[in-house]
């Protein structure tokens, strides 16, 4: 097999529309897909974290995959998240997504048990060695065992088949520790970002591109924030991603992960039906006013009308940014202490 | 269905023994059961986290209780793990696990995503509105999202099905809270601790039993701290607790959990086999160094030989404390840094 | 100088009054040493975490040390707080303190740094060497470098000067592991536990007393709880314990501490005057509404009148106690949030 | 007086040299604020977190900054670190300053106890209000209460005394939430950070410059870095912060804090004395070995000589490498777990 491409740009972790029934929603997805792909974005993640793969069945996860690999028909690279229990049920969801004709694969550290850095060295070694499709290191140290660097370099030094780590740390000083470590040895080496907040500044010290969940919402501005900062149009592209922080936070920190993303995605004209995760009524009552806040963001973006009733004149007035800005610190001050951020 | 009695007393949460295969080696698992059940345990819990259930698939997961509701023929209530990927999986199961006879499930708030207190009312009221079987909540803040004394109460208000918590984050004003809380509305409520070092304080404050890791290994010392302490027999009890934390210790932070009880429980003449999640060469000659020492711990307590080379001549010289109480620590900072503890 | 005997019981870390200018109220504070010692607390802990010692200067600190041994009149030891900016300065303060005729000096590790084990040892073992009075290692994890189990265990066996750990973790495994080290070679050497929540199963396990903030405000029912623990009157005392975890709980996490503290001893009959750190309007809103809330806490148990108004029927009402966990639990994830739980 | 401009550039956290006796070494302070300069940082920063205030008595950090005023006779303006024990002492301190002519105070928020985002707004508006001296507000959440992104909003907005923060999180997205929140209604409002492994990636996105350590041992680097990175030469600005993160990192995570500075800071010329905090054999000789490898990374940039015995061939064999990162990475665990990361 050809040495493939070093993986680059914008990957999007895509949501999975599920229909009444709960069950995946096929037609919608191949929607999505397609919606995607013009938009503009450079490659497609199901399965990742956005996507739930959690809350599917091992038969569903793989039909997801199906669906996408399909649907994209070579036009973007598909990076599947193969995680399964075990490494030996993993590497046979490797094994299938080659066959699909997958670009690569992306496998999340061990969750549940935190392991140690010999542990998660040990694990990703042995799937290293069996693969038959290029692996990505996908580290989130707020969900699963973290990846470090020592670990990262020796996994780069020894397994040729992993090609790159995906990093949702967002943690700036790290990314430039890994860098150093692994380039040497491994130019080819792919370094991607999950944290959308600091993507521009990640591109300018050193990352290829993002696996971005605001790149499933707003595939426009995360696309056009990778161009400008790329081609060295920093003032233009550090607006960009100033706005696209206050996005990002209103998504992620207003609704329990990923159900900001889903309700925004709903206002992009698609119809991603209710989360597999129960929610009260008082949930529900509150996405439905961030769906609200969402449409107001979009429609200033011009992605979408101002919804009924109209928005605040100027997303800038002092007294609003208190209030969003409280609203985030609050959350992230629950989320830290869920062990979270 | 006539009323059950409150859970109390020592449940087991088994490992599995696998084979040269890597499968579950049902002979070795019946023969492990019988063996538990002759030393007292009040019951059994496999599917539990010293139990691996994340790393089996669903046919085995359900597999492994088949085996253990069985082969207990009876003897001692079956506690069956039984959480899956979502709340319609997890109601199968539980479904599955009521007609085979189980006595209660034990099901883990959800992990991978850290969820709101809402989020987590919600998992558990959707799954008590539909379950079969008595229900015992599993609090485990270390690997799960937690469960806070606010939504144990509001569970218990409202779902009879839900009759117990096993709670293992070894947190004593927190139980204190929670018994507080529920009992005035559910005096059959039962509480379960999972933390062996502090079973003796938390059942004089009011626990009914625990879910106790080291029961796996010597169920005759747990279950005798356990009858002292509820006979009221403090001194002699506090002994047996503070021999058990040194164990306790040993097991788990000498090695990647559950790994220590493994080879714990190899010592007591079982061929547990070798665990899913790899292990580098260090850890495997770490493993057998811990043996030895644990080997050295066990037969002090008249539970097997010496080991070949025998054993440091006592145990309570103040340099060795130092060295193990060194190690403990080191350990117990490491699990800190990775959040759990 | 003759052996003195181990630090044990009840010593009260009490808060220090100010006067309309801010001003140490030197009356006030001898009327409040006075009040302490009638109601049986076994020592006095000024210059302790709840007694602000970092809010007050160099001097003021001396000054509180001789206002209280000098009141005390030997009627009870004197715990001293002697934590300066550095050994030097520590050390000249417990050359003070034992010139004054202090009991033994307690002193906390260094904080704002955050301390290496060898560093804390270093800087105790600098103290041991030097202190002409005994000293109390003091744990708070919360808000210093922490000491650990190795730590103690040598600076016990090194430094006879140093005689006894305030811990303020509530961790009880923690508990049993440092007496265990320590203890066999120093059987005199004292535990005491700054954590009111687990006071009394920290006795059971060993511990020898407390400095308890409670003591302070309702000194009748921590010594109540202390001496039917001691006694083995273990169901009477498990009712104390889980009343003064409610009072705990709603002095601790409803105000910024140690306001809530300050507001309880103003009920008691005492004029503590405003604290040294600001409060916003809010804040000043939020103590007047608890204060009503412990002077219903104070009625029930006869301490006071209740507040104009009359309290709420009955406090086991459950949702009353929903709400109150619910406080609780809210105030923890904060505290969580900001490394203090 | 004058509107005065807005604080940009490095400003240098000197550490303070000690004679033998432990006392200000006030001749090498001098001189060691002449290399300063002479060498290019834009301010002094004495009492700072690398100044180890903390240790000093307040007549002793009355007397550092009258030193470094007077010494640096108005060519660099000089911000002087004032936090004292309560709001009464620090305006105190302000007074003085003042009065000597520092261009402003920099103040960190409350620490020992961990305060609410209320308490923090209430602390510095006590300041604000009564402050004749600009002041910076020091957010350092590893040390001291965070101060939040709506508290930092209101300050600004509310005191127009408050002219600038002092991050030391380098947490990017939480600096473009700030700089969001405050600059619209104050532009001039400055934004420094003191994380110099995230230096140029924080310039990058708004930050208008540093306190950075770094610049106390290679204020020629750093101040390349600042240089560069502002003219937009991004290639050769990414290559200085790469190298700059490899010795920060020896210095920050090598030793105690700030220990790792103290020894580079004597590898350039000067005579630093020994710290205040009492160091173990074991730390000293471990400073020792540290002193070597900073010798060699500094003698690679030209600013010293190798050390006798020479240095590693290359420090970008992988080999060496992947050493220092798991150093790195093994302290971070540390820190991480004393809660400091």
């Amino acid at each position: 097999m050809a040495a493939q491409s070093r993986l680059t740009g914008i990957f999007t972790p895509n949501l999975v529309p599920l229909d009444s029934q709960g069950e995946i929603n096929e037609p919608e997805l191949r929607k999505y897909v397609d919606w995607l792909i013009d938009r503009g974005v450079h490659g497609l993640y199901p399965n990742g974290s956005t996507g739930e793969f959690t809350r599917f069945t091992v038969e569903e996860r793989r039909r997801i995959i199906e669906i996408v690999v399909d649907q994209s028909r070579g036009r973007v690279p598909v990076l599947a998240g193969a995680a399964e229990a075990n490494t030996r049920e993993t590497i046979r969801a490797c094994e299938y997504y080659h066959e699909l004709g997958a670009r690569a694969v992306a496998i999340v550290a061990p969750f549940y048990y935190k392991l140690s850095p010999a542990s998660v060295y040990a694990y990703f070694a042995e799937i290293g060695r069996n693969t038959p499709i290029d692996v990505t290191l996908y580290n989130i140290p707020l969900f699963a065992s973290p990846i470090d660097v020592p670990t990262v370099q020796k996994l780069a030094d020894n397994f040729e088949k992993i090609v790159a780590i995906k990093d949702s740390s967002g943690d700036i000083p790290h990314m430039i520790r890994m860098i150093k470590a692994v380039r040497p040895n491994r130019p080819e080496f792919s370094f991607l970002t999950g944290w959308d907040a600091a993507l521009m500044p990640l591109l300018l010290i050193g990352a290829d591109g993002g696996t971005n969940a605001t790149s499933g919402v707003v595939p426009e501005i995360t696309r056009r924030l990778f161009d400008l900062t790329t081609a060295g149009k920093l003032d233009e592209a550090r607006k960009v991603q100033y706005d696209l922080v206050t996005l990002f936070d209103t998504m992620i920190y207003s609704a329990e992960f990923p159900e900001g993303f889903r309700a925004a995605v709903n206002l992009r004209g698609f119809n991603m039906g209710t989360g597999r995760q129960p929610l009260s009524p008082e949930q529900k009552t509150d996405i439905a006013a961030l769906s609200k806040t969402l449409q107001c963001l979009l429609a200033e973006q011009g992605f979408t009308d101002q919804p009924v009733g109209g928005c605040p004149i100027s997303k800038s007035a002092p007294v609003d940014r208190t209030e969003i800005e409280s609203i985030v610190q609050n959350v992230l001050a629950e989320l830290k202490h869920r062990g979270l951020a």
